[in-house]
């Protein structure tokens, strides 16, 4: 593992929901609200872009302390000098990225159910995003919703430090921090925001109330 | 740069033209056929299923001494030992890929046109892939056809290696060759042909004739 790193608001970023504000303003008032780590996620973008915006949020948040996680794409992260990828089943290996990456960056990993954690090979894995909580309208191929009882079967299971995913929002975020959950990980909820700073403090006093 | 190459003939696979025959057996075959260099293009499979096709791959070709090549996943060439990364335009920048390779990889460049090449930073850069030279449906994002003639003008602005690519088959793999090109590399012409191995050897008979 490279950074420390805090769980408790973990952002990640949608190209449509930040597309009229702009990535990086979007995350700078997300910043502002509390959120403690920032996940950039552009799957259709390419290689080149991706680095460029990595390279944009890093300017922003490695000033502040703020670990940047690369979703799926370990060479855009290395290229960056981001902090950390993250990866779905379908990326690659866990440890096939810790080969590659050595003690330099975080590694998260998706899982859904307790059958994949089983089927999951965690060396070198750092934090688990599990999910999806809820429903979600930004991520076509997420599974079937676990809600937050789902999420605690999870929780018993492992001693990896773990975020909900997929669909929270404040109104839950107190309930996936009861069922064991270090953080919530949001998309919508911050991205697609209004005010996305009063958005992260609103998710952050959710969960302060729930500890 | 890592090994030694040879750009005579240099096979891109199709995952729909290597579907019904099989990836490997595809490649053999035109191995067999006298392939010199085989790049791995898929770009819609997620980076496991890459990194599993490329160590296929690689266990077929390693013992013929043909390097392999990932289109544009660095970490899928390097989690996978593969020999080399080719880039597109949108792609990592050759220099960002070059610094995280090392001397490990052979490092290949897509251009299209002498400003793409006057634009492009070819520190790092171990060989070009010049085109398209004909029309191609086997990559829709693919440019303009430039013709013979276009990779010729190409040819006299720099000395690297350089392979035409693009709707390339044995009827004008030996223009290719006449203006200047050190290889062909082609898609259909391999993947799609009902005998591979044969089709490879008549696209190397027919650059034969033109040297």
């Amino acid at each position: 593992m490279g950074t420390a790193f805090d769980l408790s608001l973990y952002l990640v970023t949608d190209p449509g929901l930040t597309a009229a504000r702009g990535l990086v303003p979007t995350v700078e008032a997300a910043v502002k609200g509390g959120t403690t780590l920032v996940q950039l996620r552009d799957p259709k973008a390419h290689g080149r872009a991706l680095v460029e915006q990595a390279r944009a949020l890093k300017a922003l948040l490695a000033p502040r302390a703020i670990p940047l996680i690369i979703n799926d794409r370990l060479d855009v992260a290395l290229a960056a000098g981001a902090d950390g990828v993250h990866l779905g089943q379908d990326d690659i290996a866990p440890a096939d990225a810790r080969a590659m990456a050595g003690g330099r960056l975080i590694i998260g990993l998706s899982v859904g159910t307790p059958q994949e954690l089983a089927d999951s090979d965690l060396a070198g894995v750092d934090y688990l995003g599990v999910g999806p909580v809820k429903v979600t309208g930004t991520k076509a191929d997420a599974g079937a919703a676990i809600g937050p009882e789902g999420l605690a079967a999870i929780r018993a299971l492992t001693a990896l430090p773990l975020v909900g995913i997929g669909g929270i929002d404040a109104g839950i975020a107190g309930e996936v921090i009861r069922a064991g959950a270090d953080g919530v990980a949001v998309v919508s909820a911050i991205c697609g925001a209004p005010d996305p700073e009063a958005a992260a403090r609103q998710l952050r006093d959710a969960m302060a109330r729930a500890r």
